[in-house]
């Protein structure tokens, strides 16, 4: 009967592809692999206790509530809390602003719901965050591939448009996948761009409190509030934000953050897509903000992590060849690395699993299947000694890869980038 | 800005109406209100202590795994043990061919995600799961109303369907609303039609375990697998099951059970939806399971429930008026009363709120806007006294509607059953 369910698929299931990481994920958890490949923070920095306190109190106190169906639009004293939050950083927001969703992976997927029909063009960096071109496959949306420097989306080539985006995604800070941050002079022109486009954004924040170095820059949203003027905001960005990279993805609680309207229609979304997010999950997530414990362990990661990049970025500058190029991220997980062409990096991905170190290849991240040269780093989820090992190890499938280049001289397919994890471990 | 938001959102969204439950459970939630309206399991029955105590336990033994990202597939050894319970009812099933999802409604909404192209044809009974309506409207799917009597959906009614549906949705247990059951003749003739017509069929079963009376008959998919024959399963049946009805909907854990390569397009679907469902929810949902807890607290769910069914049955007998009728469920959370025409369950509710008593009028439940006279009564989430106070409060809300009516002879418009909460309070 199997071979039939093919014919019964959705036009848009056909675009659904597995995400590379996803499936890398299982080969990196190997035994002696070192993974640069996930997006994962570390585990050893996970709030064990305060969460286990945080359950233990809700389950006590607040049990029935915490165990039983929930409002779609999450749990009231969370979403006051963010509003608090905003209004702190210049959006004049309250609850009814705040939408929770399943992990801000929901929030990019709603958005799509709620705004994309098929062919409807949205403006990526290229290269993005792969599971959000994911997402909105789904809805059979088109890319409009915008370029990105080290001062991040060029906002005059996005300006340069054929057609107006029905909507500009945006990662302003330590961007996925390549670590740089929109500057606040294009960030106004952003904000001022879409506007008077009329193209929404949809901003990504996931990684906004993990900031090494540099001065905190304005959320595109409190910068569209002061344009905007209205109370609560009712403007033209719709901003995400989320728990996991704070206090624990496990947990998949993350937040939306728009017009009133805008939050109504998206809570309509998510009834049918899986009612409302765990109540529990929700509470605790709460529970472990209000205590304020969060402002301490995040500077706790900031200093970890900020030791972590900064190792990384100490062990490619010994050991990658002249002629590779790098980012050099304020914050976030991860850094972006360009080979001299003709250098594959899923060549280099085949022999990198012969050395027992992972990454992700980047040409998965581009909508226009560029970046056959290109690589992701995360720095995150290893210890400082593990990351110098890893780059190492990577210096060594270079080398290896060069000698195989050498005896027969071929450049293998851009097209081996996207081959199975089976495929690439062999 | 905002009144540009209507302009931009996507012709799917247009089709999103909020479900009338969900918003009512705002409306019930006022003081003194006796609500038959949300679907909701006895809150003073949640297993607290235990999930307490797995939560504790799963964060102690395994936190940081509990805090981390997973598998999009779920957590493996839940997976091997809804395995093996299928595999105890006839399904030859492993870990490879279950998914864990966000609550079953999550199951509901990814199945259209990967089956329905705009305009395709769903068989469902009328009356149906409201929010499975409103999951595949977002699909843009149309929908061929099949009748059903109190032996279930009506078999020779779907073969005589004009067109064939790309998918028949059956809720063969106790279904939401009606609460009837179907007969075991007819799940073997649904099953060997589907086959026929080459239709897939979602068996969406969440009060499963909830039978007060009568045999347990067997699932759909059980019944395919033997025609199917295959190993592991790989037939024609995509069935949904969860936890919220046994153990706790708050921590929003459910599954599918399908083919492998169903569970790998729905995987593939449900990276990009919300990567993967919480794996603290997981884990301690298979922390209670595996302890082999649920087996002595579903009973205790089954007495309880038995009594609450009893005292409304007992309750509608002795106060409701000759030529109303309701179904007599086997398990489950609901029943089904229906009118003397005309009167209208929409003005009823508005008599009802007056009564400080809900209930969910049973048009929104059909695809076709029939069904003015009837409503839908829960009777998981109130003690038996409190049922019979309700059904008396009902009555009186009768008498008032019949008192009006007979000032003004007047019969409301189907219309006004989809009112909002705050007219239909007023």
């Amino acid at each position: 009967m199997d071979s039939h369910w093919d014919e019964r698929y959705a036009h848009r299931a056909k675009r659904m592809e597995s995400s590379a990481i996803r499936e890398l994920l299982r080969v990196t958890e190997r035994q002696g692999v070192i993974s640069f490949a996930g997006g994962m923070p570390a585990p050893e920095m996970f709030p064990l206790a305060e969460v286990a306190a945080a359950a233990e109190r809700v389950l006590r106190c607040a049990g029935a509530t915490a165990l039983q169906y929930s409002a779609t639009e999450g749990y009231r004293p969370l979403r006051e809390l963010i509003a608090e939050r905003m209004c702190a950083e210049g959006v004049p927001a309250t609850a009814d602003n705040v939408l929770i969703t399943t992990g801000s992976q929901q929030g990019i997927d709603l958005v799509g719901k709620i705004l994309l029909d098929p062919g409807d063009p949205v403006a990526v960096e290229s290269p993005t965050y792969l599971a959000a071109l994911q997402a909105w496959h789904a809805y059979e949306a088109t890319f409009l591939a915008v370029p990105s420097d080290d001062r991040g989306m060029d906002v005059d080539a996005l300006d340069a448009l054929d057609s107006r985006p029905a909507m500009i995604y945006s990662l302003p800070n330590f961007q996925n996948p390549r670590g740089v941050t929109l500057t606040r002079e294009r960030r106004d022109r952003l904000v001022r761009s879409a506007r008077r486009q009329g193209s929404a954004i949809l901003e990504d924040d996931p990684y906004h409190d993990l900031r090494f170095s540099g001065d905190h820059l304005p959320r595109l949203i409190a910068l569209d509030a002061a344009l905007d003027g209205s109370a609560p905001y009712s403007g033209n960005v719709i901003a995400l934000g989320t728990f996991s990279k704070i206090l624990a993805p496990g947990l998949r609680v993350g937040w939306v953050v728009a017009a009133p309207e805008v939050i109504g229609q998206l809570a309509r979304a998510k009834q049918g897509t899986d009612l409302h997010t765990s109540t529990l999950d929700q509470m605790v997530s709460y529970e472990v903000l209000r205590s304020g414990y969060l402002r301490g362990h995040t500077a706790a990661l900031v200093h970890a992590y900020r030791r972590r990049r900064d190792a990384m970025l100490d062990a490619l500058q010994e050991h990658f060849p002249v002629g590779a190029r790098w980012t050099h991220p304020e914050g976030g997980m991860f850094l972006w690395v360009v080979l001299p062409e003709p250098l594959d990096a899923a060549d280099l991905l085949r022999a990198a699993m012969e050395e027992k170190v992972a990454f992700v290849p980047g040409v998965g991240f581009h909508p226009d299947g560029a970046g056959c040269n290109t690589l992701r780093l995360n720095f995150s989820n290893a210890a400082p000694d593990r990351i110098r090992e890893g780059i190492r190890r990577l210096r060594r499938a270079l080398d290896a890869l060069a000698r195989v280049g050498g005896e027969d001289g071929q450049v293998r397919s851009r097209r081996s980038a996207l081959a199975t994890p089976a495929e690439v471990s062999r």
